[in-house]
């Protein structure tokens, strides 16, 4: 299989050892030309990607940020092959689908939203390895919900990367959803070290403080792109959330211990109901 | 050695198995008998512990929720060897501590608070294990900040436990540093999955999701005690959390990605500074 991938950061870089090690042709397209001939010498890449070998590849992955994938289908859609699959691997789905879809619509390839949930917190090539999605979810936005025929297919193309499981969904779904299991777990842990007690918490460290601020050291300008993309959706869980932060609050100014107990009783009743004991 | 346990819970179970296995003689008090006599007939536990052989203990570790800890102190210290060491083992300190503080005054025995930090989400003796404390932080507040000899002679003491460090703080200090490390950590994790997205989320939890909301199932009656045990630490926390929340809630609100990106950056740099990268 010939396999393009485009942007060589830590997903488009994991894309390329991963399709390299299962001895696909990987070709590559990177603003910077630096890290495309390290990756070339190293022997993680076959040829550099441009207009003139798009039409070559079976399968085109875009690792960018939602904004440059956007920008990137808009200037390069013409040249892909018109058998070739195409998937972007950005943390929103809705403005990169509908881009999607409509330069596939255009241009007679076929797009197909996806959403790789794996990744460091350190980006960058350096940090790319082969096995970075073994066992991870991919979640995919086919271009028509029930059409078995291509996500059989694309599954098949991306085996290579081991993942664990494929979800399907909508884009609005997939936005909606991942505002509340990725996004607002990023700005939870990203707040909540900001108190002045942390600074002097050495030694108290419980398991949970450990497992909420995980997440805390996070890529400002990519995060940041990724919430305005899905700016409603956010807004509206964070206003859920701090209301009901606010009722514990004023559990506690009243000493109310009653509104208390029934505040963590449906906390636990929901978790239970998620995902079990 | 001699070890008296209060309490035949998650905690106090663990301890009568810990110094057990350890070939200790185990005095056991528990309000419920018919665990305790599951105890003994098990053969974890040696004697029932009461008035009449409270004296017989070198320790005592009080397993209690913090009310009822406060309670035994009141209406058992007059029973304690003076030359007995006798621990708690509250996940909060000023209230407990005061009162052993002043009970080793009347009565001449030694108090030093501890609350060691280990569990698991079930409660109960069933859930207790010998190995609980296995490498877990131990938090000790000594009645003289510095008595050396007292700290050297408390750790003999709980290394059958195994625990893997002690720090030595006041009891101040504790509670306000476990609001934030602790306290704070279940009330965020129960209050984040009571959104309604929650229960159709599957297929798309990220790491991050499952990382945050691990200890939303929790128990309810003995964290509250714990929150109106801290109350003013705790709100003072919650404030300046949901001031933080707003602020990223604002950047959205005004499109303001300069903001954002700054919003990040600082909790970047916050977690940095607390736990490196």
């Amino acid at each position: 299989m010939n396999v393009g991938i485009v942007g060589l950061g830590l997903i488009g870089g994991s894309f390329v050892k991963a399709y390299k090690k299962a001895n696909n042709t990987v070709y590559v397209y990177n603003r910077s030309q630096d890290i495309v001939d390290f990756a070339i010498m190293n022997g993680d890449v076959d040829y550099k990607l441009d207009k003139t070998n798009m039409n070559e590849c079976d399968l085109i992955i875009i690792s960018l940020y939602p904004n440059s994938t956007v920008e990137f289908l808009n200037n390069f859609s013409q040249y892909f092959n018109k058998n070739s699959i195409v998937i972007d691997a950005c943390g929103i789905k809705k403005s990169v689908c509908k881009c999607g879809f409509k330069n596939a619509d255009k241009f007679g390839y076929t797009f197909v939203g996806a959403h790789p949930m794996a990744g460091t917190h350190n980006s960058g090539y350096k940090y790319s390895r082969a096995d970075m999605f073994k066992n991870a979810p991919m979640v995919l936005v086919p271009p028509t919900f029930d059409d078995i025929n291509l996500l059989d297919k694309v599954e098949k193309m991306l085996a290579p990367c081991g993942f664990g499981s494929f979800s399907v969904t909508t884009a609005k779904n997939h936005d909606e959803m991942i505002a509340f299991t990725s996004q607002m777990p990023h700005i939870i842990s990203n707040a909540f070290i900001k108190s002045p007690t942390a600074a002097t918490h050495k030694g108290f460290s419980a398991g949970s403080y450990k497992d909420l601020t995980r997440v805390a050291w996070l890529n400002p300008v990519m995060w940041s792109d990724l919430f305005f993309e899905n700016k409603d959706c956010l807004i509206n869980e964070l206003d859920i959330y701090i209301n009901h932060l606010k009722e514990y609050k004023t559990a506690l100014e009243n000493g109310d211990e009653e509104y208390m107990i029934k505040l963590l009783e449906e906390g636990k009743e929901a978790k239970e109901k998620v995902d079990g004991r």
